[in-house]
Parts: C-alpha cells; structure tokens; sequence
C-alpha cells in the first residue's frame, strides 16, 4: 500500500511558505509568467521532484514536468496538474497546492518503488492566471496543442513580447510545438486545488468533486444620459445616468438569484462627472455571468441584455452594450468524477459534488483528455488574496484522495 | 422714464465674453477668489461703472461696489448683486450676468440721472462658488458680517492660506469687519441670475421670479460588504456592496420623486476593489437632497437614512453614512417678489414662480435684508460647464424687469 507520509499536511504547507518567498515583490507574493521569481520557484520543485527520485525537465513553454514511469517506460501518462503563477499580491496555495499535491503523490509512489500499468505526470504550468500577458492559460495550451503563434506578439506592461520572454528565459524559440502532447499520451487530466468559494466551507467538508469548470460570459455596458445640476433640475426631466445602470446591477442580481449555480456580478461601475451636486451624465460597468451549463449561462447573459435595454428604453438613456467574453463550460468526465468518489469513500470522506466557478488548466487541458478535479476547503472562500488559507488536515484530506485515485486509477473501458 | 440702451442684450453678451477672457487657464474660463483673473475682471467692472459715472471700490474682502448714491448721500442702499468668482471650467453667465445687468441697470439711471429716494449699490461678490478655499459666498458673508474670522485660516490646494491670500492681493488684513453692512443701511437685496436649471425653458419663458433659494442636505455613505470570486460565491451569501448601494441609489430616486419640487440625486459612486470578476466589497456613495420647504427636505432626508439602514440589514453590509451638509432654505420675501411681479406685468411678461435648485449670495444676504431674485431662462438648464448660454433677447427681458423694480422700489412699508 502507497502511504503519504504521516505529516503530508505540515509539510505541504511548509512547502507553499517556501515557494511564496519566490516573488517579484517584497513582502508580498506576485510571481508571472518568465520571470526570475518564477525561474526559482520552477527551481525549487524540480529540486523537490529530484530529491523524490521523479526525473524532471523544464519543457517549451516553461512549464515544470516530472514524469514517474510506468511498468515500462513511455507508458501513456495520468497527468495530475496546476499552475506555478500567480495574480498580483497573491494568496501561497492558488495552484501551488495542486502542483506540492501531485508531487506529494508521486514521491509516494517512488518511496514505495510502486509502478503502475502507466505513467504517472506531475506538470507545474508556467501561465494560467495570464497577468502578464493579458492572455491566460498559456502553458497548458502549449501542452494541449492548442498554442496559436499569434500569441508570441503578446506584449507585457513594459513593451516585452512573449516571444523575447521565452527567448531571455533561455526557452528554444521555435519549440512550442514540441511541447504538445498527443490524446493517445495521455489517459486522464487530473488537478487539485482550493475551492476558492465557500461552498465546501460552509457544507463543513474538507473535500469535493468538481463538477464543471463552469462557463461566463462577460459584458460592458456604457449608459449616456444628461449631466446637470442636481439642485435644478426636477425630478421629472431627469436622465440619470447612475440611476439607470443602477436598476440595471439590481436586474443582473434578481435574475441569477434562484437559478441553480448560476452567478451574475457588476464587478465595476464608474460615474461621470462624479461630483456630489452633478447629476450623473454617463455610467459605465460590467458584467460577469457563470455557471456549470451553458445553456443556462447564455440564456440569462440574453435575458440580462435584454433587460438592460429595456430599462435604457424606459429611462430615455442611450445603451452601448457589448459581450467581450463567451467561455464554453469545460464539464469533468463522470467516469473520473466516479472514481474520484470512490476513493472518498476509502478515506471515510463523504463524497459532495460542486461546480468551479473559477476557470482553471483543465480548460484547455479537455482539448486533449477527459479531465477530472478535486477541490479542498479554503477559509471564508477568499482567494487572489494573500488572507487564502487552508488547514494542513484539508491538504492532507484532498491529498490522500488524490494519491488514491491514482493508484487506483483505471483508463476509461 | 429711465430706459436701457435699445442694444442692451448684445452689450451684455458682449461685456460677459469680455469678462470671460479673464481666467486662470488657456481656452477655459476659471476664475477663483483672489486670483490675478479676478483682480483684471474686478478692474473691469469698476471700469464699466466709473465710465457711467458711478462710483466704485474694492471692498476688504475683494468684492466690487459701485454705489449711485439717491437725493441725498447716505441714504440706505437697494443692493444689487451677484458674483464674479467661477468653477472650473465654467460658463460665462452664472454670477456675472447678475452683475453685468445691475450695472446696465445704474448705468441707466445714472445717464438719466435719476437720482431715487434710496442709493442703489450693485456688487460683484469675489467668492460665491468657494472653489478656492472649500468654503463658498465669502464675499457675501463679509457685507453681512457672519464672516467667521477662524476662515482666515482656510488653505487652498497649494497650501496658501486665506489670511495670506488676501494679503498677497493687497487687502487690509484686519478690515474685513468694516465690509460688514448694517440692516438699517440695507432696504433689500436683488439678484438676477441665470436659472441654472430647465424650469423655465420647458414653459416657453424668458424670466421667472424665484420663491426661495431652496434648502440642501448632504450626505456620504460608505457600505462594506464582502469582496470575492465572481464565479465561486453562490449568490445566496453574498455580500454585494454595489448591489447594496445600487438599491440605495434608487431608493433615492424613488423617495424624491413626486413630492413637489424636491430633487434628490445620488452624483458619485466608487465601487472597490473594481473588477470585472471581483464582487464589490465596497461602495461609497453621496446623496444631495434639496426642496424649497426646509421641512420636506428634512422628512426627504431622514427617509433617506432610514432606507439605507433598511437596506443594509437586510443584506447584511455594513453602513456609515453622515449628514455632511444642512443648509436651510432661504425664502424670498413676498413683498419684494410682488414687486418684481409688478415690474414683469408692466414688461408684458407673464409672471411665473419658480424656486432656486441652486445656492446663491440671498442665503448669506438674508441675514441683513430681505432677499429676492430674478432667473433668466438658460439653454437646455446648462450650468457649471462651458455650454452655459442665454439669448440676448432673455438678458435685456430680465434687465428690463430688473430695471423697472429697481426704479419703481419702495421700501417695505
């Protein structure tokens, strides 16, 4: 039997401590895409893959990948990952956790010298969260084949190309390809990560089976009315710009309340001019709308469009609306949620199902494999900020069913 | 029969594009108190008045006063008055029109010359909008002795003091008590002005007489709820602050609709940390509520923190929100607004009433005489802004109408 090590918990939390000392900044953590703070913390869990006896490489696109072989070698491979990057003034386990899991899991395998009718891949992808490019996802894209050239014109805040990154990371240039993998390579996509919602938190459960990755679609809405003076012009003439988007964010809310997972949120709203005597003359925000079907999703983006031009209609204010993101669901496959489930009930965890409303690697990873995850309980729900905590028995907890449905993994029949 | 120049509409025109040109910036009309803009547009003034053979000064705190004494020196003053301070970026008719016209109109009786029972002062006060010092109607606030010598100590953005600013502009520092008038020295005090506002547009008419210069509360309020994940928080326990402040928003709205003429209008909202995929956990807002019956805004206003309270509760956001700013309504005095009346009657206008939205020099004047006011229509109620425009044909109506009180005034019996 494959054993974690008693304090597996202590010491992945140990190990995301070290990797946030790895930062762009002092005394707070933003490590992107190709930078230095990257480089080192790539560094660090390759170093921790060798130690475990797992051969590791940088591949491409910058991505960390151990490989752990099966009963023979260049077996098709479980791949088990997440991301090494993160946002600005981030929290230490977004990522990081599934990337100290899966290496956890395969150290286990190596100690116990236990090979499996497969290989078994840990993979630290090197961008998902996008910050410095603009663009996100871009290391498991280049696993998935799915990388488009035209991204290597991407340009960072200081005038950097992604093609000049790689080139100063000391990453062959013409190589993305070769950084894809074929769908007869690999059998499964598994990740851990924390939930990043309160949903488990408030079940009071350390663990859950994902779902989906659900889908958004997000919006700008920009709404010209009449600026004026606030104390002379009468109620009954009035444009009001901030009025108008105001009833819109209500609507936005009253229609993704009681529809199954769906969310909607106005994330930002700005006013014009914005002084305490002016009548508001332009209001400008956004919308977010998510959920595990896609169908569901993009009937309520239609509805919430829909209203947000009748209210424009009723208030004699001028609308300019447009949808600026649609991302399709990336549902799991049920055959590994299955078997995920089965391994939470070998631990005595009772197994609960939720959706992430979060994106994540698996995204793009479906492009080439059945995908499957596993969330773990973070306090309050917060994340993509540095308050995200979790407890070392949770870590444990998700881990432990990580390593078993690994070691009891079965490619699809 | 006292008469204005047949062309007084293009002069009056002509003289505010004049004034115009005295700003603080290229290509903008900004004028604030004790600027070299205001010091080259006072001398202006004075130089109007003196070539029409009134005299004129400087009084201690920067205000213009030309004075045409009556039969015989001495005698109590009709004032006349508006002012010569801007906002930013501002029109060139709100405040001096008032004054461009009483001088038209003293002009008048001084090519008549018309010596009446009352001298008759005009005023150009040299701050009303207190862009510079925070603290608006200075210059009003010393001819009616309530000037609070603790302003004195009031800085601008640069750090310059009031104290220091009067001295940097020559004025005798310790005088500003001997700009203050006695009530037995004042008969009464008149404004024309621009309404400001669409009131009087919207009734096909060129002037009005104003009821009360209308009271105003304000307030800031601050709701904190819970920021999060846009795609990962159910909407069942959110914490919305804009969802909370956009109910608020409305709630304003709905308050101060059909209640007279109250007008209440929520004119800035910032939302943080403000992105597209963040729940607002943050939202400060203000509210500006006026009515011409300081009871009606007081009940506007109490409503108004009440819903906010209601809407907090019961969804469970925090709420600090503060009364920053009551100023009582400032009625006209009936018997001075009969007289204007007669005055518009006997000018073939059609007498209409109307209350001041806005602020004016009659709030602060109000301590020492009773008070009155003229508005002139202005396009579309355009205000504050570059846009600001009348026609000449309403400037010489409401300077006619001007005139003829001025002429045909008796004291209160």
């Amino acid at each position: 039997m494959v054993e974690l090590p008693a304090d597996i918990g202590d010491e992945l939390l140990a190990r995301a401590a070290a990797l946030a000392a790895f930062s762009e900044e002092e005394g707070a953590l933003t490590r992107r895409f190709l930078t230095p703070a990257q480089r080192r913390a790539s560094a660090q869990v390759m170093a921790w893959m060798e130690a475990a006896g797992i051969t590791a490489r940088i591949d491409p696109i910058g991505n960390v990948i151990g490989r752990w072989e099966g009963v023979s070698p260049g077996l098709p491979a479980l791949i088990v990952g997440s991301h090494l990057d993160t946002v600005r003034d981030a929290g230490r386990y977004d990522g990081m956790l599934g990337v100290l899991a899966g290496t956890a899991c395969v150290a286990a395998l190596a100690r116990a010298r236990q090979r499996l009718p497969f290989a078994v891949e840990v993979i630290g992808f090197a961008d998902e969260e996008g910050v410095r490019f603009g663009t996100g996802l871009l290391g498991s894209h280049a696993v998935a084949g799915t990388f488009d050239p035209a991204w290597l014109a991407l340009r960072d805040a200081d005038g950097v190309t992604l093609a000049e990154a790689l080139a100063a990371y000391g990453l062959p240039l013409g190589a993305i390809g070769a950084a894809a993998r074929r769908r007869s390579d690999v059998l499964a996509y598994l990740e851990l990560h924390i939930e990043q919602g309160p949903v488990l938190e408030r079940a009071g459960l350390p663990v859950g089976i994902v779902t989906a990755i659900n889908g958004a679609t997000r919006m700008t809405v920009a709404i010209a009315g009449t600026a004026g003076h606030a104390g002379t012009v009468p109620m009954a003439g009035r444009r009001d710009a901030l009025a108008a988007a105001a009833e819109c964010a209500l609507a936005v809310e009253a229609r993704c309340r009681s529809d199954g997972d769906l969310v909607g949120t106005v994330g930002t709203l700005a006013v014009r001019p914005g002084a305490i005597n002016v009548i508001p003359g332009e209001a400008r925000f956004t919308v977010d709308v998510r959920a595990s079907e896609d169908k569901r999703r993009r009937s309520a983006a239609d509805d919430i469009l829909a209203a947000n031009a009748a209210i424009a209609a009723r208030r004699g204010v001028t609308l300019e609306q447009r949808v600026i993101h649609d991302q399709a669901a990336a549902p799991c496959a049920p055959w590994l949620m299955q078997r995920i489930e089965r391994a939470m009930r070998a631990e005595g965890l009772t197994p609960f199902s939720l959706p992430s409303g979060a994106g994540h690697d698996g995204m793009t990873m479906q492009a080439i494999a059945d995908i499957a995850m596993i969330f773990v309980r973070c306090a309050g729900g917060i994340s993509h900020n540095p308050a995200e905590a979790i407890t070392a028995a949770d870590a444990a907890a998700g881990t432990r069913v990580l390593l078993r449905t690994i070691a009891a993994f079965e490619p699809r029949a």
